[in-house]
């Protein structure tokens, strides 16, 4: 009997989108050889992860295990399957691969982490197949809304998987590699397709995908008729809207400039890997001031709302001296990700009081999507009719709508969420173990873990504000002088009217002043006591139980 | 010559959606007697407001000519509209004036906050009048999606103005008065619109509204399809759609349960005050334990993703000893304000978890809106035919969209926004004034200016954490000890893996004792460049400034 088995393993992306990253293991139980596929992040919000600047899977799982990974697949250069790469690497240090493109915008984050230059390795498309300890790895080119994104065909003794990636059927993409049916049909024809791992993300978009190429002459004709200046925002990785939008401007007398150092370096990173040929020369910002308006268009970074970005400073005013007017005209080329319209209204309505003219998504004309449809998603199921489907890059909603269409289908289907251990050697798909998974943020410099309390104590510190008190004890085991209190994100003045510190400050007095020489002399119960003091006159005083540090100072004779 | 003028001043409502807050005065230059309409609250976010509880428009310019001012109306009893009636009323205590269900759930606001039981008179519909100084209001009821919703008719000797309140055009509107263009042909008929102050909410919705009552069959419909526990959430203060849903339930033989204060509340209210007829019995949520899920219906509060309402509850869990399972249905008869799609997200996110079926409204078969569509407010400017048009309740693209519409009708129209003092006692509006407007914030149980710095305090700390620093200094300018520093929401380790704190207090350390007496003895200079030395720290080591608060307590000779 074979005990080898073949295991799936999601760490994140599955029950959530963002910060793609999947385990697939081949071998005997617990010593499965291992491969992980894409290292992304995803990004953080005021509500839950204030003052975090990437979010992104905790690889405690996998580090323990790092003598059994064989090598890391990036599938293509989006944050959500690359962004973590450079971060996490260290913690890892295996063999990268990916194509062109996209192993150079990871080179580009490995050298500004000071990581060595060969971290990633280039892969041509399938026939070329990479060996990574029982499994082979050929990547297949998809239509997606960055170039060369790839899905992969995963082979090892128990059988073919393929890892979808992210993927929308377009044959007709501008940039890149069309979507191509022969593909799928041979992949499947080779050998018969165990699992599929599928994107998931447009599952409840009921119509079939549209083309990158059906908004050219929607795009032209929109920027032609502006007599003003005419800015567009898009991801900055989508060459082929960049691509459409300089062309539209170009085809109507106007420069290109680019604004935003994510802007700038998708399309050069396009154009040095030959990716983006007949991109039209672009103007300089100090040269864009000098140009009238009605020969301008510049493309920005920024779709979201990110306040830092090139869009949400010209809807505050200057970016780079170049001011928006009544007249001009603002496009976004994008959709807004949900939880980002409220930064996205932000530069609307800063637009709207500069008499700007801001033309959004609302009628499909000026976007269109870069993911699997519905009928889109079916259509791929039957070209490759695996025996098992599981659904990633989903929120809980998506996976599960996914798995019910593929069960409809007579598709075996399972919802498995990041920790899920998937075995997949049989007929029908097991769950054979829960991991206990994690998430790693990125805090300024340093990675710290979700659970480590920091961020918690921030929201804490944020919802209550935070009260300081200082006690000094003499070598007595007296107090000296006074409790101390300092406030930071509290109402000065209480229900009362009279400042907040000096009644928390009387209080503490009276109460250390009363205090017998066995509580002055213990720390723990001291700090406890004097905070459940500030936490009282806090709750009579505002109605708010505020977060309270308590700093005993022991004065030791000299 | 009269010196007489009618001005309108928005302190709330213009260029956002929420806190409304109008004034209208006659009288001579800066001597006009002075009427409010309405006083509503906004809703505060992690983002901006952590720790918030309620926003507010700040009522100082109103309570600085607090003299003059005769009198208070309400609208409707929408949160926006009547929510800080009873947090500002204090500063004001003027007569309040409002319909009958209106004033009753202000009534019962006031009592909560211990306000006279007089505060609120009831007024009947037009041809009631009230005098208020120069003035004279009617109460027009419209259409809307909170019973006895009111359009004010405002007479003074400078003409008639309409100000709209919330409405949309719906002539079966299930519960309360229909929409009637005749009521508002007489009042143009009788004297000409000066001016109208008109609801722009959905001046972007380009079709024709929806009645109410073209949901009711979609509904019982969708509710007799489940063969499990059906849930259904809407806005509590629509009291029709509470009722369509309740009647949908009935016909498909299952007991209602009301869930959530506010569903109750609205429903009782509405009740008492004979707006609401024929609401089928409800039973308590211990008696629906009692019930098979086939024949239950929950009618529940949180339709925007609110964490402690009923649907979150039950998303999480259990919320009174109900719980979802598979099988069950829930249905969100209500819309996604936008800012609130995360929360409603985690909540379908939730139910998919549990194998409960989400309904929304995707395809617009179980909810329509409550404000006028583009088409109606062109209808209602045909109507009224107003010399001018002010659009309000909207955000600044709402207001601008609004002015063009009309100004293409040949209409004269202005953008007002907060702070805008308009004189429209001539043909055109005039912009006369700009009044430094503000916020108001309900945290715990005060109120607080939004520009104390209270909040900013409380957002640094939660983007950068809270550094405390303690320095003792002897009666010889002489540090005693070495300094003492505690960390808050900060990682505990910086990128050299050695406890952040401690490097800390070893730079401080080091920095206090080659400080000489001079520095040692200025508060300040300490302060500032102690917290200068915790910065440079931070920086280097986790790569972010915090907030600093450094504690000097000096030893004084006892």
């Amino acid at each position: 009997m074979d005990t080898n088995r073949l295991i799936y393993l999601p760490l994140g992306g599955a029950g959530e989108i963002g910060m793609n990253a999947y385990v697939y293991g081949y071998g005997p139980k617990d010593r499965e050889r291992l491969i992980l596929v894409d290292m992304g992040v995803t990004f953080p919000d005021m509500d839950s992860t204030p003052g975090v600047d990437l979010i992104m899977a905790d690889m405690a799982w996998l580090v323990e295990r790092a003598s059994r990974l064989e090598a890391i697949f990036i599938t293509h250069a989006h944050e959500d399957h690359i962004g973590a790469l450079a971060l996490l690497w260290p913690q890892l240090k295996k063999l990268v691969y990916a194509r062109r493109f996209t192993a150079e915008i990871g080179r580009l984050k490995c050298a500004e982490a000071g990581l060595p230059a060969d971290t990633i390795t280039v892969v041509e498309a399938r026939p070329q197949t990479i060996t990574a300890g029982p499994f082979a790895v050929q990547f297949v080119p998809v239509s997606h809304s960055i170039p060369e994104s790839a899905a992969l065909v995963i082979d090892c003794p128990a059988g073919r998987v393929v890892h979808s990636g992210d993927f929308k059927i377009d044959q007709t993409p501008i940039v890149g590699e069309g979507w191509d049916d022969a593909r799928f049909t041979e992949i499947a024809a080779e050998k018969p397709i165990k699992a599929l791992m599928c994107d998931s993300t447009n599952v409840f978009s009921p119509l079939p995908g549209r083309s990158e190429s059906t908004l050219k002459d929607n795009i032209a004709e929109l920027v032609a008729s502006s007599s003003g200046m005419v800015v567009a925002t898009t991801f900055a990785s989508n060459v082929a809207r960049v691509k459409t939008l300089a062309d539209a401007g170009r085809k109507a007398d106007r420069s290109v400039c680019l604004l935003g150092r994510a802007m700038k370096r998708m399309v050069q990173v396009a154009q040095d890997t030959g990716v983006l040929k007949d991109f039209p020369p672009t103007i300089t910002p100090e040269e864009a001031l000098e140009v009238p308006r009605r020969n301008l268009m510049l493309l920005v970074t920024g779709s979201q709302g990110e306040r830092r970005a090139a869009s949400a400073q010209l809807a505050r005013g200057k970016y780079l001296g170049i001011e928006m007017k009544e007249g001009d005209m603002f496009l976004f080329s994008s959709k807004t990700i949900p939880g980002n319209e409220r930064d996205v209204l932000k530069i609307v309505n800063g637009f709207s009081e500069m008499g700007v003219d801001v033309v959004d998504d609302t009628g499909g004309k000026y976007h269109v999507s870069g993911h699997a449809n519905r009928p889109d998603l079916e259509h791929v199921h039957r070209l490759l009719l695996p025996d098992m489907l599981i659904p990633m890059h989903g929120e809980h909603r998506h996976l599960r709508e996914h798995a019910r269409l593929a069960t409809e289908a007579g598709i075996e289907a399972i919802v498995a969420t990041n920790g899920m251990m998937i075995d997949i050697t049989g007929e029908v798909p097991k769950v054979v173990e829960r991991i206990d998974t994690g998430r790693t943020y990125l805090d300024g410099t340093v990675l710290i873990g979700a659970r480590d309390g920091v961020v918690r104590d921030r929201i804490r510190m944020a919802l209550g504000g935070h009260v300081l008190v200082t006690v000094i004890i003499d070598d007595g085991e007296q107090p000296m002088g006074e409790p101390w209190v300092e406030l930071m994100g509290l109402p000065v003045t209480g229900r009362r009217g009279q400042p907040l510190a000096e009644m928390m400050e009387a209080e503490l007095d009276e109460f250390v002043s009363a205090a017998g020489r066995k509580l002055l002399s213990d720390d723990t119960k001291l700090d406890e006591a004097l905070r459940r003091v500030v936490r009282q006159v806090a709750m009579e005083e505002i109605g708010k139980k505020p977060e309270v540090t308590v700093v005993i100072s022991r004065l030791v004779e000299g």
